[in-house]
């Protein structure tokens, strides 16, 4: 009821606030027999942490993982699944004069009506923060699916008006921005440059994709693959708009043109375009799955912001000094990257493994051809 | 685990199939005391079902709802609520042709490749017909927020490349399309009969706001106010995308132009804009629930199309006659503003009942002012 | 959460009040394919129904069952399963009187406590009506692990004093009280005879034992079989103890007596005993599952009883007339047999299902020789 | 799906093997404003620890508590609080001969049978060590509740033959039997005392009651209060038997003799006997909670046991000397009295909750006088 819990067979549960000791997420429902060791889950959340580039924060933070249970002689035991990952260099005094501040962007007000108290070191548990307890998770979620031959891959698409024009998935990791098109992703990191230089942040795209889905995995009605997808990428922080396919530019089709027409084609019933996005009626097609997600731009900026505390009373809130400003993302696009991936893995994992459970093999009386 | 089940405070699930002997939702979890009865929910019914004006398929389906359990004495009574609507009128012979025809953008392909076996006469449980269940359980969670002061209004926003340009709520109801524009709704309409003449079909944008919503609604994490949203959306048939506020244009948006400064405003803290769509943190702001979604072209058109059957030979899908064209909707829109309303009320009633449950009103010691 | 479904793979919602218009239940995970019409499931029905034989009651409810979704062609289809049973000859007038009175042992007041409203006709949605629908529920569950050689059998263990002392599960359907044991069969009717004589009513014992279930199923820590199977026999009216094996007997037992050794028998791992009723550690061991509930006498005797109304005042509840005596069960254990194997057969589809969802099998290196 | 999470609104996730790096829960829908710190918890986390007494292991497990998160100077927070024990003088080495083993009355080959692999290192997941993770969350819903005006009391009921005559609730602490009545507790530990020196075990009765409860708590139905207190206390290690009240005594009770009347007393609704142990139709009634579990002999004893291996031999499992008999518990109830207690208060706690989200207020147009 308090929302804490993702997934249903593959279910995360996280915790945690930014400046506490520690953030983390139990996996439930992993099956057993899975090998995993911490390396496995580390490479993910280095792609997430702060620091990586010059395009992102400039705060150190390790984010460093334990698997502290459900891990015997090297392989998961089907027993629940618990990350660890301490706080540390975390500089909870920056944050004292913010105490009582409602930042303009920031969940400080909103905690603060539902709940009446609030953690404001940091972003508490409004932090992405939570999010590296997200991608460790994902971490096991890509290793479930990708035993059976599922990848899942992100990327930043575009960068305030830049988009990216050509897709080499192989120079994703290659540029800070994490886009598949070197010759914009100079340019994006040029733009965020500008953007920082500005004391500003800026907004962009990430587009997610998954290779190697099976047909037949979403449950139709509500807990359709696309409606799953929608609430885990809507989760994310800083995610103001989800969409599957052709997306948006629906609005604009025909019928005749939108439609993707199912042919055979080697034996496998594929579907000749897919604008669908391999989804149709809330089950994958077996195309790839093809997901965009509005990312909106950074909330803390170097520019003063008038706006008001706790007790009314109007306030201006701006970074303390020239080095405040690096502390934090001008463009959140190469970070939100890994956490994208991360959630449409767990969704995935969790629709894999609710797909098993349901299937009437032993009752089908006909199969697909 | 079979998704037919939405919420968790407020909790529908709904069943049946297009041409079966009738489908319906039991809604789980409505306070007690709440005043109800049929007309009440056939209300909404009406507004969805097919047949009200030229625009919409000219099926004839009274929806007729029945409340089967929950009421007494015309008031509910906090067990769970039935209601029934009896499939009248369904024309399976009409369908027989298609028993085993995947036809482009339809779901028979993906429940044959999930469970082997579907209802191939008028779409089974994939077809839009499912909606009548949720209209007639959002009518009651339309009851219960509406005794706090919420009211949810849906209108179409756009359709094809014709987009209303003045907002005018009373209007809505006043044209065929649902559009808050009356100068638009007729242009909207002419083009939806161009293409209806065409045989083919188009799609569009529809938009829901929500006032009166108190700040503090939504669970921070997975079940933000916003991922709720996304999910309840984009589980209604032919939605192809979900946005809140500002939506996918943040991509091109700064901070300093995007964020929303709190203010106070007559002792109620509140936002000076509402880029936000009312929602920080996943939790709501007290401002106007703002969320779009994108509704691609229905898949049923007049012009054949080639695709393949069961058996994997190329078959050509055309309507048998002039009269089929006119049993299927040219363009959705005006049909998915009560169900899309149904769905968020649905969520708000769901956010609402949660909150009650999980507010330490007891525990705290300082309020806002 | 207003806790009207149980089960997570295999749910069953269930709906309606005694002398409301019907009730029903929808049963979302029911594997497609399998074969399934009204007939299969009205044979458990009628085992359950009044006026079975001289020792029930003597009301008159046929409980004809509908099937009105989720089969196609005369198979399950994957699509959830909505049940429904009329509610006819209901003679609600005979409880007018009662409108306002909290009788002994019945649930009036606690429902007037929760909801400051209930239905006071034959006891509302708390009524022991509501278990028609878990039988018509069960029978599905019944299929789906009968297909896999699992078999449920209930049985009335004890009346009052009077316990079974052979077990020869062909006589349970040859006598009224549904004993095992024809002998005390006949004692125990005319015990129930000769309460019903006199006004009153009598608890006992019923036993429900399940063969061929396969090892492995339940889940450790809290969705333990046999945590799973005590809510949900305990979740039935009347029920106020739930032991498994040698139950309550444990507290008078050693370990080196009460523990079952493990042993290899043809082949396949067993216990030499069966103490623990099939259950170790959560998970069944494939030996044969035990398990027993205590059945309170029904709250609705012949004898007049002195307790309160809505207004404080003191009443004496009676029935009217001589006839009315007949209309309750002095004995409710014969028609509490297919509820609890209903109950029984659920929690098996569900954990079947369950298990089929979360096993590794594709992961797994070794195993059991 | 995979069972590690107990509660609705709320919820507790545990995690953690018996020798593993640390044990867990993760508590999910605390309410914000709850004073809450380390020491809270530890008070109980020190009634189960091994060492205790005479009459328990002889095994060092300090078990400390750290609060992780969800608590913000002093209070929750609304946020998730998770609770870490980390695992310290485990001498996993002791295990080693027993890699292979199936030690009778434990977990090892269900496990197996059930996942493939398991963690034989002092019981894995299966071990009683998982309940000090529920200690610790219920300690938190003990505070909860107690704000309220609930206390919940366990204690040794019965040991073997011997039960408890007298029950004087300060006299429990004051025996290491946790026995309300001070001659037969030493009665009992004598006897345990010999059952210790025999190498053997021997089960007993714990009996739990909550004082203080309001009326009106416990969902009709499937979420009944009895209902999910069967479950939650079925789901405790060692637990073959839960009864409520009367419990198994009804089996021999006349109706005129078990039904309670209703009375008003002092302007409340309340029952003149309480043989229904406070709950009717699933709702409790205001008057003391009370129910009784069944805690079978532990499986480790001192005595050579024949049973088998993985690979079908058969092996005597025995203890390797005297020092290890004293490193198991002869009878568990002493500790398993605070697992019991943490569990009625995570029920009461997790329906006090749903309560609160369910009642219609606003709606109710009469009250109980």
């Amino acid at each position: 009821m308090a929302g804490n819990s993702f997934g249903k067979a593959f279910r995360i549960t996280t915790w945690g606030e930014s400046h506490g000791r520690a953030i983390g997420a139990v996996v439930d429902g992993c099956p057993p027999g899975l090998p995993l060791n911490e390396q496995m889950i580390q490479q993910d959340l280095d792609r997430r942490r702060p620091g990586q580039s010059e395009l992102t924060t400039a705060r150190k933070e390790s984010d460093r993982v334990e698997i502290l249970s459900g891990v015997f002689e090297g392989r998961t035991s089907g027993t629940p699944v618990c990350l660890l990952i301490l706080n540390q260099g975390q500089q909870s005094h920056r944050y004292d004069h913010l105490r009582d501040v409602f930042r303009p962007g920031h969940a400080e007000a909103t905690y603060y009506q539902k709940y009446g108290i609030y953690d404001h070191r940091g972003g508490g548990r409004a932090s992405a923060r939570e999010t590296a307890a997200r991608v460790a998770a994902g971490a096991i979620a890509k290793r479930i699916i990708g035993e059976r031959g599922i990848e899942v891959i992100g990327y930043t698409r575009r960068v305030g008006a830049i988009e990216a024009e050509t897709f080499d998935l192989q120079a994703i990791e290659g540029n800070a921005v994490r886009c598949p098109d070197p010759f914009r992703a100079q340019e994006m990191a040029e733009l965020i440059q500008q953007v920082r230089d500005a004391g500003d942040s800026i907004g962009g795209l990430v587009e997610v994709i998954a290779r190697g889905v099976p047909a037949g995995l979403g449950e139709p009605v509500y807990d359709k693959m696309d409606a799953d997808l929608a609430k885990a990428l809507m989760s994310i922080n800083a995610i103001k708009g989800v969409e599957i396919g052709t997306g948006f530019d629906v609005a604009g089709k025909r019928g005749s043109e939108n439609n993707d027409p199912w042919v055979f084609e080697n034996g496998r019933l594929r579907t000749r375009t897919n604008h669908a996005g391999g989804i149709v009626g809330g089950i994958t097609t077996g195309e790839e799955l093809v997901v965009r997600i509005a990312v909106k731009p950074p909330s803390t900026i170097g520019i003063p912001q008038k706006t008001v505390d706790r007790t009314g009373r109007t306030v201006i809130v701006t970074p303390g000094d020239a080095d405040a400003k690096r502390r934090h993302d001008p463009c959140i696009c190469p970070r939100v990257v890994p956490v994208a991936e991360a959630m449409v893995a767990i969704v995935l994992a969790d629709h894999f493994l609710r797909q098993r459970g349901l299937r009437g093999d032993a009752f089908q009386t006909e199969k697909a051809s």
